[in-house]
């Protein structure tokens, strides 16, 4: 029988392993329509944090005692569609659990790209597409920008920095530990600042801005909010843009972000967008196309960090909140 | 001889009148192309305690010692200059003085609108630009949005309740104590919020904005920062627009803010723009064209709160920090 994890209780402050409880799915049969996929690949998102509080947002909280959802990438084995084949390999959100049955209407087929099939989960998914619009679009950096990334070692941040050194900008970026500072560079960055070091992000970010010649920064994609964040307006040029998808900073203890820099974005006529990569999925033809020309050429590196079995998915999921991957994380089933 | 109030000393925190001092002024004689004012009235703003400070900002700090700067208005005396004539009244930056001497190049005639000379210092002036560019392009409002505006009973932020509701837009103005609240109220502000009142402004803003029937609101026009600017992030509508030209709130304290609700930005694609009204500037013939014809009709309120003598400067000053005025803050020599 299949299972699937789902939410017992909703989490105070960063989430517990009793949060969470795994159920059984009756979905013996299939419906007219439907697809059964045994899932492969499973995603975990920090944005997923925000579906486990009982607030309005803008992805429904998740229901408890329910299967979650969440990204998964997986094989059809039975199917009551024309379009689906038995064997076809589909990106859909029925994940946290071990089998889907879903409506075909809500499957996707892989795009055609030489990538293994999970990267559609990460840096052809939708982290990276979070990192290529908000980068591209929502900051509108354009070659010979500055741009600062958070969480660079990220799923959503390697894409920024290899998508901005792909167009000609400079970047510094930032990233908890050597080992992922030391990634980070390899992806291409200009400088890389080591959050978790004991120099203040304002003051590592100062200095990067310097050693990169630039002395400040035009373009901030934040990833997390609160620290990074004050930094950037510390640093920020003249007509700086922010795009904001995340703040990891506060996705659990729900803290005041404290910003003593707040000020300096009316001198230096400082914009910044919030943004949710679900208002660019009409353009993911252009985003597979830019990517699959930047991995022909060999542009592109990819990491991910996995956890096997779909009993890990709770850790792999607490892993995000204390920098247990580099690059995409992910549980294989 | 001429005076003009100096910087003593760079004030620590909240200005004290220990930090200005009067010093005298040595221009009996004219250079080519000079003009003499008789200063008639001076201004204080906000912005010029962001100049008593020696950092690097869009303006350059004042020197301690000399004559300090600032908007003025007065009469020509005498004139070096063909283009301006002795008694020509004219606006220029060579205030907190009761005489200026300045090059003809930078003053400028008074514009033919049918209003008292010292309203081209608040309503009519940068105050009032400010309100005007800040509201329909840095914010980009229409018809129909519902506007928030901090500090409503000041300079700028009367001119934005005015122009919002000339143009058609719901109104929600916050102001300090119940004489200036009903002021806002009788510009046409659809609800007042009274922040010095028990009631949290995060609590007032969901009541009023429930009260006026949008639930929310689409754009925010922040003069103050810290706490109404978190209250407008709680409140702030899907693709909301904050415009941001003062902080008052931190500009004797250099304490951070506080945002608790800084992460709604993401999933409301909030929009925060920092600007300066000196960009838009080289619009002002469009500024006067548009208000001119709001002041023919009737549409524009206005109110100046005035202290007599050039000695009273550092209180006019130091009174925008404690709400001491309604409307434009003047001093009139």
């Amino acid at each position: 029988m299949a299972r699937a994890w789902s939410l017992k209780a909703r989490p105070q402050g960063m989430p517990k392993h009793t949060d969470f409880a795994m159920i059984d799915l009756d979905q013996s049969t299939l419906g007219a329509g439907e697809v059964r996929i045994a899932n492969r690949w499973l995603s975990v998102d920090p944005y997923m944090r925000g579906r486990m509080n009982d607030v309005k947002s803008y992805v429904p909280p998740f229901a408890l005692g329910e299967a979650m959802q969440g990204g998964a990438v997986g094989e059809v084995v039975e199917s009551n569609d024309d379009g689906i084949k038995v064997g076809d390999m589909v990106l859909h959100m029925a994940g946290w659990r071990d089998e889907a049955v879903v409506p075909a209407a809500q499957v996707q087929k892989l795009p055609a790209l030489d990538v293994p099939p999970q990267a559609f989960l990460g840096q052809l998914g939708m982290p990276g597409m979070t990192g290529y619009f908000g980068l591209l679009q929502v900051a509108e950096a354009k070659a010979g920008d500055t741009v600062f990334v958070s969480a660079a070692a990220g799923a959503v941040g390697s894409t920024v920095v290899q998508v901005a050194k792909a167009k000609g900008m400079t970047v510094i970026g930032s990233a908890g530990g050597a080992e992922k500072c030391a990634w980070v560079k390899s992806l291409g960055a200009d400088a890389v600042i080591d959050y978790k070091s004991d120099v203040p992000v304002v003051k590592a970010l100062g200095e990067a801005a310097h050693a990169v010649g630039s002395g400040g920064i035009d373009v901030y994609f934040d990833n997390v909010g609160g620290e990074h964040l004050d930094a950037a307006l510390a640093h920020a040029n003249m007509h700086a843009r922010f795009a904001v998808c995340g703040m990891i900073d506060v996705y659990n203890s729900g803290a005041a972000t404290q910003l003593k820099y707040l000020a300096r974005l009316i001198g230096n006529r400082v914009q910044i967008h919030g943004f949710i990569v679900s208002d660019y999925m009409n353009r993911a033809e252009e985003f597979y196309k830019d990517m699959g020309g930047m991995l022909a050429a060999g542009t592109l590196k990819r990491q991910e960090t996995v956890h096997e079995g779909l009993e890990t998915m709770p850790d792999a999921f607490l892993g995000l909140f204390s920098g247990g991957n580099t690059g995409k994380m992910l549980v294989k089933v």
